[in-house]
């Protein structure tokens, strides 16, 4: 190694705990590892979160009568009952990557969710991924962070980790002696009716979500979480969404998504802490082999390619049926404004209800599928155009979901047949994981799984 | 067709020229037409530009002492001397699209470059793409906007239109009548040592550069401008670019691409008008042929994919000898800070250069290169991930010259061979465009190149 150090070694440094339970400020952050204090950290707003059961109380230190802190400048702890990036308020953007695991060493796959945990604690702060930083080491070292978001606030990050059904087992194995502890919920999801899945974009034996306010920063996360998982786990897709299509919090406005509508009016908000119990977190006890999963949720990831110019040539009145709501503002058709509740019986001409039957609206209302809500988190993609001179594009969905056995699957394969939408999609990847909960200080993520 | 119109016709629609030369502000918009209309338009920053010869003036109604308006907020004129999407301060994210025209009709390619100008003379001002627009048009016939910008301001939008060279010869074929006014210059590409291209992601008869500061408003303008060619040009690849890496405007920071280092220090910049004149611009008399292009420019598009991962296991010494400057501060590896000039001649450890010769920095400097310089607008991109389970990720690189056979190819080829850097890089997409000049009100895009 060199002796030619060009910065003082990081002194000081925070254990990666340390910011459990504070609000992260750049001031907090020890010189020669904050990404802001090559440039100067001035005045980031910072935002903490109760992330309990209670639900979130968002504090800012704006001056009184400002607005609110710009997004960029948002810290989110990383420690916490749950994890980060559910019920945080949908960030703008999405770098999403699932992993195959390339070890066979139970030692070594646990070896990478300790340094994945570390480094996850430090990037949300708006560190670099490791204690000596991009720019900083020994010279004749590889830097521990690639520097990109030298500079970059820590723009809301986010990021979140599952397991997928092939982490307990695959081709019949019991990989890493987790085998017992799959949760009976945790399988390969069926195939369903518009599914035409590509196998390079499904699946995967771990996934990392992670969502900021400056795509960089998402990139940024994702390529060096990679980098750490190097020898041990390999990317096995990725995705990037480029706008949100869900709000999670009553303070967000709806987004729209590439069939030109609001999307997620309904969708379950961070404030809702009861609906979040009853439809979002695995409860003790749901799953006696899983325990482990306790304050967890399920992600379900799938990409859906939109048919865009296909959609493009229907009428107004064609994509309001298909839709069940306006397209202005968003209100369901039986009347009133976005968050008017539908009224499936109310009639018009024909005596037939104004909100078509088979509209999404009615298909995926909570009413119509025994009460089952999720907590949607999508994305809008763009990934070049295909052959036929067509943009390769739609909705990258992400929910959370307490159990997919009865908030997912029954509802797509439903609206795979009978939803009018359907002919105008088509499913191109898709993936199930089990989320764990939150990780305490000091310990790493799902590590109950593994004692 | 239906009578069932909603919402009232747009009274006072503005002609697309009355752009021209005013600012545009959102309380200009006639109602029914503005996207910001819907939500209620308040206060948008507005920014407009003089694009003469004479530089450029920034003008916001910002009351003073406060912060520049937000990126978000700011319209951009579509008509002036020049294109805009050139000098423009380089927007935060980008679409670009390369179209096959598919009409064998010279009035068909002229009525789609008409169309296209009426478009983004609308886009860029915040509305949408037609009269009708996304939800105010007679319900039974499909929208003239495809919704999904409803609501977002004009974020900076700038939409920049080119020619590829197949648009005026293809297999020794006159398409259009316009193979005798074909530039010199504009020739396809030539094969480069680092080239693997993929002809799904090269050249094209036309091109779109959409850049913006939110990302669903460059995946409007190239999604709605898509649709308007159905029939007459098809989208042959796309692009989308997630964050910059250069600077066009000395009011700018320098961003970082993805191999963590400040990019485009020494890029061309907006304020720097003779030398937009002597590098950007395409004088008149330049190419008697091609007098059309007067006032225009050369744009290169190269899709740069980077070997990340085998970048991050470099030393911080290795990657700074490379780009010669370093990785913190950007300053060139002779001394000083990020716009110190480089001094390729001092001599350091066994009297060789502090700046090695191969370093990126050494190749490219315009003293080396016989002082030709390129005005940079490249993007970072992440198309999720190959079958090595790496990123696909790098750099699509634009640059826009006044002849690319003095101010791009030699450049090229020399780095191809003799940059530390390509050691790291691989050209998967390769495409050259003539970029005609500004639009003046009541013409269209190239009408000099059909008149």
């Amino acid at each position: 190694m060199s002796t030619s150090v060009p910065n003082p070694p990081a002194e000081g440094a925070a254990e990666d705990g340390e910011t459990l339970g504070r609000e992260v400020a750049s001031g907090d952050r020890p010189r020669g590892v904050s990404r802001r204090g090559l440039l100067g950290a001035a005045g980031a707003g910072v935002v903490g979160i109760g992330l309990g059961a209670a639900g979130m109380a968002v504090r800012n230190r704006q001056p009184a009568g400002s607005a609110e802190p710009s997004p960029i400048d948002r810290a989110y702890p990383f420690y916490g009952d749950h994890q980060g990036g559910i019920i945080t308020p949908a960030q703008d953007r999405l770098h999403f990557a699932a992993f195959d695991v390339t070890t066979s060493s139970r030692e070594e796959l646990i070896g990478l969710l300790r340094d994945w945990t570390a480094a996850a604690a430090r990037l949300t702060a708006g560190q670099d991924a490791g204690e000596i930083g991009a720019t900083s080491g020994a010279y004749d070292a590889p830097p521990d962070d690639t520097g990109e978001a030298i500079g970059l606030p820590p723009s809301g990050l986010t990021i979140t980790f599952g397991f997928g059904p092939s982490l307990f087992r695959a081709r019949g194995k019991d990989r890493f002696g987790i085998a017992d502890r799959q949760p009976a919920a945790l399988r390969r999801l069926p195939h369903f009716p518009a599914d035409n899945l590509d196998p390079t974009r499904s699946d995967g034996d771990l996934c990392i979500q992670a969502c900021a306010d400056d795509p960089q920063v998402a990139v940024h996360a994702v390529r060096n979480l990679a980098r750490i998982a190097f020898g041990r786990a390999a990317v096995r897709w990725s995705q990037l969404g480029f706008g949100r299509t869900s709000s999670t919090s009553v303070s967000q406005t709806t987004p729209r998504n590439l069939f030109g509508f609001k999307d997620g009016t309904a969708n379950l908000k961070a404030e809702e802490s009861a609906l979040l119990d009853q439809h979002v977190w695995v409860p003790a006890g749901a799953d006696p082999a899983a325990g482990w999963l306790a304050g967890g949720s399920y992600l379900v990831a799938r990409r859906i390619n939109m048919t865009i110019e296909t959609w493009d040539r229907q009428s107004l009145r064609e994509q309001e049926a298909v839709i069940g709501r306006t397209k202005a503002e968003g209100a369901p058709l039986s009347g009133g404004e976005e968050f008017t509740e539908p009224d499936f019986a109310m009639l018009g001409r024909g005596e037939l209800p104004l909100i078509p039957e088979d509209s999404h609206v009615a298909m995926v209302h909570p009413d119509n599928n025994d009460g089952a809500q999720m907590l949607r988190r999508g994305y809008n993609f763009v990934d070049g155009s295909n052959g036929l001179g067509r943009l390769d594009a739609g909705l990258f969905f992400i929910a959370y979901v307490v159990d997919p056995r009865t908030h997912f699957i029954p509802i797509q394969t439903k609206i795979g047949i009978g939803d009018a939408m359907s002919e105008y999609l088509q499913h191109t990847g898709s993936a199930l994981f089990a989320v764990p909960p939150g990780v305490k200080q000091g310990e790493y993520v799902g590590q109950a799984l593994f004692t």
